[in-house]
């Protein structure tokens, strides 16, 4: 990944072995896992690079996760490679560009796990609500450049729209019938402690994002009883910062089934325990989805979903239009491939 | 749980997919990891209680768990949800009630797995020595308040009379015999780190737990080299509380056994690294009961215990009377359901 | 440190944030958490590289730790580098070298924490008994070379006589007057879990060393109340492979103690709760050197070792004569770099 005119302050590359904790009893990596390194990674080369001026000294709170894929499957066992570099730079926001490659260290063999793209903004350590300006990276070619200004733009105009949907909130459904929504809605609720947090007490996205991928995973596996795996998450939107000693609750449920993958929303609030004054407030939010393998690891057929009521069949329309949507972008880019 | 008249603060259902790690090498999860999930509940609940009220902030410190048993086992994989609501307040302390639950995500099935009943007195943050007030609140029924009075007065009774048997140590005993008292006696040292803490530095009544489960079950397998599980701990209390940077002993030595279950009794010292002018103190003990499984999950007959010396004859007298009270109990309780 | 002539397979590079959970309360990293990933370095490596080649699959076993240097303190907030390569084979073991550099994100500052060398042997997956034959490294000169093989001598010696003392236990010491041995001995007993372990059930080498350092340092704190950290680990010898299920019983004692440093014994016995045919054997031993430190990250003086007995007159003097040698070496190395 590491390309001419990049400085080394602006590129990282992380590694681990996967253990038993990290996977499912199948064997299987969970990609919360996997969001976790990638942001680790990407906080690092964010903090990093905007302290690379005078001025305050500052830490990169992640704002956004593009729309990633996991492309192949990791196993316990295999060592993880996450390198990752920065790949744009505005006035107040950078991009981090992250690549996943899963080794198996018996075999040799590689293979690309993900890949993945971040939005970071640098938050003074003095003054944790005053935004500091960006040190500017120098460009491979004003192509690049050109192409990492369209991206910025784009996410910028994504962003606003999510703000809409953010105040959104589940209610509880007991008692539901089987392969309907209300059945495989879920929730956990995570008291956060000093590890999940910066030196400055806020909470690495990673961490919540991990949160995220579990509670999708168990709404997934309610739905349909089988081995079930991250296959995409939509860009995730971190809406406001998360404070040491918050409760969060996180909670997710199906919004559309295909024959072969279903999605799942996830909403993610915080809560503080002692502050009074803090009302709960919407953190995050994202589309995670997951797909059913059996013990090959070959996709399995999902049961349908059993939709009541006119929500339902609302956000089970807009989950099939992003269904095809992306569907059909990824037709469109074998075909360039080929 | 939740039952009308109680507000929202005052509930909360915690759940987590259980890892390898949570378990032994047969897959059995540990009786302390599902007390320390069942103390975080208790924990939030009681601080967010407390704090709905003007005055000091404060946080709710475990004082005292009741008697509780493991009523189904649990397995790598399952999902646990852990409920917990408030039951009784008094002026200066609060009953927190929490159910277990694991679910199989893969059946469906669904087992209860424990349920336990903990108390808590809230300290303010300002000066951790000072007791706050507890706001009262509303019962679903004046039977309801009744009961839970009643629940308060018998642990405040039991609470003083447990005060006595304090002080008592466990000298180390090494070269014993196999099957003695001795052989089996074993002590672990644990230094209190972040993670075991509040944010205010007092560590969690949970994190106590999961280590007296762990030293209790290795006094159990060195018994009997056997698989072997949590059925119950007796009613826990936390004499003292324990700070950031102590170091913890840990002790466990059988004090009963039966032909089918092992009763160990459990004590924990603290001893501050840093502060010489505070002595070694007991902060907690409890006796917890092991029983011995083999590969199908069937209780075992475990080993007979040989007893040497007129202290451990006593000891194994009142661990036999503490059995046969249980017994009855169970048996009494049986015949009431019927 | 990548040199001309190594292929990529014999090199790797890790690195992590460090958390509070790897710190001490004064925000200082552990000793052990830092060897620990010297040693997911070292095994990444070395198992990959004996795997390029036909033949059974193996992982590389650690077998020795050269004596290593904690040459500046690490913090909460710093990102730890750590780069692994091979620098020599003998036929049937393996050297890697490991170079640890802390970086201050926040102020670009970086320093060199640690160096270390590891030896491993290729155990086939087959049979973890069998010992297979190590692929051989290119060398970047013939110099290079010659240097390894002295390396190899030298361990080859060192460990035949370190078997001798292997046998040795260390008795508990209960009631022993404050600034004695006694006083400040201490055991910890660890269950091995599914995340300490390789996928063969073999222990990882860095496991066994993280607890020994978490013992010693609980010592040295119980000895000077201070805040103290990891100076200089000696040579340490795994005798033997540790297995999942097994505890390990983990035991501290101080052997010497200077004005400005406190030498502490450490030996891991491993015991299999389950296969009683299993004996209790000696798995691992060393020495580590501890300092303490005022407020300000500056040594401070250590309180006098009262010396009770033979044994512990002989061992102080052991103990003084490796930290005479240790001395005179540095001096000798300062000299030579001016």
């Amino acid at each position: 990944m590491s390309s001419p005119g990049m400085d080394e302050a602006s590129s990282i590359q992380l590694c681990r072995v996967m253990l038993p904790d990290d996977a499912n009893v199948m064997g299987n990596v969970h990609g919360g896992k996997i969001l976790k390194m990638i942001e680790e990674a990407g906080s690092i080369v964010g903090t990093r690079h905007c302290n690379t001026q005078n001025g305050d000294r500052c830490i990169a709170a992640l704002v956004r996760v593009e729309k990633t894929e996991f492309l192949s499957p990791v196993f316990i066992g295999e060592v993880v490679h996450v390198s990752a570099e920065i790949s744009y730079t505005s006035k107040h926001s950078l991009e981090v560009q992250v690549k996943v490659i899963a080794e198996n260290i018996l075999t040799g063999a590689k293979k690309l796990a993900n890949k993945a793209a971040l939005w970071y903004v640098p938050c003074s350590l003095q003054n944790v609500d005053k935004i500091m300006e960006v040190p500017p990276i120098e460009y491979a070619s004003a192509e690049k450049e050109e192409e990492g200004r369209k991206r910025y733009e784009a996410q910028k105009i994504e962003r606003m729209e999510t703000k809409a949907r953010v105040e959104e909130v589940m209610p509880p459904r007991p008692n539901s019938e089987r392969h309907t929504v209300g059945f495989s809605q879920s929730s956990l609720i995570h008291l956060v402690g000093p590890s999940d947090c910066t030196l400055d007490g806020f909470v690495y996205g990673g961490v919540a994002m991990k949160l995220m991928d579990e509670v999708a995973g168990i709404v997934a596996a309610r739905h349909c009883n089988t081995n079930i795996v991250t296959a995409s998450v939509d860009a995730i939107n971190f809406h406001r910062k998360i404070r040491k000693g918050c409760v969060l609750t996180v909670t997710g449920r199906l919004t559309f089934v295909s024959n072969r993958s279903m999605e799942i929303e996830v909403l993610v609030d915080a809560d503080s325990l002692v502050e009074r004054q803090i009302e709960k407030y919407r953190a995050v939010s994202a589309f995670f989805t997951f797909i059913s393998l059996d013990k090959e690891n070959k996709p399995l057929n999902v049961p349908p979903l059993k939709i009541e009521g006119d929500d339902e069949q609302k956000r089970f329309e807009e989950g099939k239009s992003r269904y095809l949507q992306n569907k059909a972008r990824r037709l469109a880019e074998k075909e360039r491939q080929q």
